[in-house]
């Protein structure tokens, strides 16, 4: 599985405010850049931060991007949610893109019961917190090759912790939000040692703000 | 008074780790930039928690470059530290370069007279923060007409609330560093309305990352 994080964030590297509230941080050419990247993914993740948040329906993509690179049907969803803490009634599980909530064994079973009673196909793997590799896992054996990864600072930091992000593309847009408690592009515990390395292999001016293209190094 | 903000942050705009250690985030060609940048500043300014965390000296710069763009003597030292929590044997009171402490009026007598007896030239304005505004004005009247701020978070955000920076030029270096409780570019409380826009005027690829030069737009 190819696993690409796509987020925008301010020039201080925020994705919302500390109330949550989500910013209008890059335009309308970053937006039909992100519609190509989910064209071109089998499925489409958030965390569940972003879920309670900001109730993403992650139904829009570039279709004739999507014929252009052979892939068809619709991305899937997936949600990162170790305790099934998605409401039943989410954007995300209404309409016809096929949804994954990916769990662990600490979700509560009416929960578990709720979310496949709305059409999730749920996958659950871990303990106390989803088991990330092994529940991407069960995602490719799915067939779900091509994941593009939209946030929170919460679920990229534990992607990039388990070593399963391959590629970073980041807006970084023309304003501050500063902010010691506002979400991050990578949250979580945070690393103090043998920081993951990138290289930098592209960057594209948009919206006046510019596009950083990472790989993660090996 | 022209303020420029100098940091290296990493991808995902931690200037530190959780742990407040100094992580090395560009490499030598950056180093050189800032040095440049130091040695066309008649300031360079830092808030106390980097005092306290880094006991930075500031008195590195391009003594060529410092010649080159017509600036005599050595750029000064400036701290920002509302209640005089420098320490008196801290790097940035030793050498030859003076050094102003931005204190105000919360800043117990003793410590403000144990700063003036190793050699601070104390500034003291507001009440229970200092007055950035009024303390830079102080500056401006004794010559600093170039400051370069290089941090931490703090401090920045509090010169952006003020409206007192005119360019921001940030180093994004090719790592992570993540956590939701490490220093960002901008810390403080943070905008939740009203952000201060940016213009990008310039990007730089160096040392394995870019480096974004901005404009506060008015």
């Amino acid at each position: 599985m190819h696993v690409l994080v796509n987020a925008a964030m301010s020039a201080d590297g925020k994705l919302s405010t500390r109330r949550r509230e989500q910013v209008r941080i890059s335009g309308d050419d970053d937006f039909a850049r992100v519609d190509r990247l989910r064209a071109a993914a089998d499925a489409v993740m958030v965390g569940v931060g972003t879920v309670l948040a900001d109730d993403p329906s992650l139904v829009r993509f570039d279709r004739k991007h999507r014929q252009r690179v052979g892939k068809s049907g619709v991305p899937a969803r997936v949600v990162a949610d170790s305790r099934a803490r998605t409401p039943p009634d989410a954007e995300i599980l209404r309409g016809d893109a096929p949804t994954y909530v990916l769990a662990s064994e600490a979700a509560p079973a009416d929960r578990r019961r709720a979310l496949v009673g709305a059409g999730a196909g749920l996958v659950v793997a871990g303990e106390g917190r989803v088991d990330l590799a092994a529940a991407l896992g069960a995602l490719s054996d799915d067939g779900v090759a091509d994941l593009l990864v939209e946030g929170g600072g919460e679920l990229i930091f534990s992607l990039v912790e388990a070593g399963l992000v391959d590629e970073l593309s980041v807006f970084v847009g023309p304003l501050l939000i500063g902010g010691r408690d506002a979400p991050t592009l990578a949250d979580g515990e945070g690393f103090v040692d043998d920081f993951p390395r990138l290289e930098l292999d592209d960057v594209e001016l948009l919206d006046g703000g510019a596009v950083l293209r990472w790989s993660l190094a090996e």
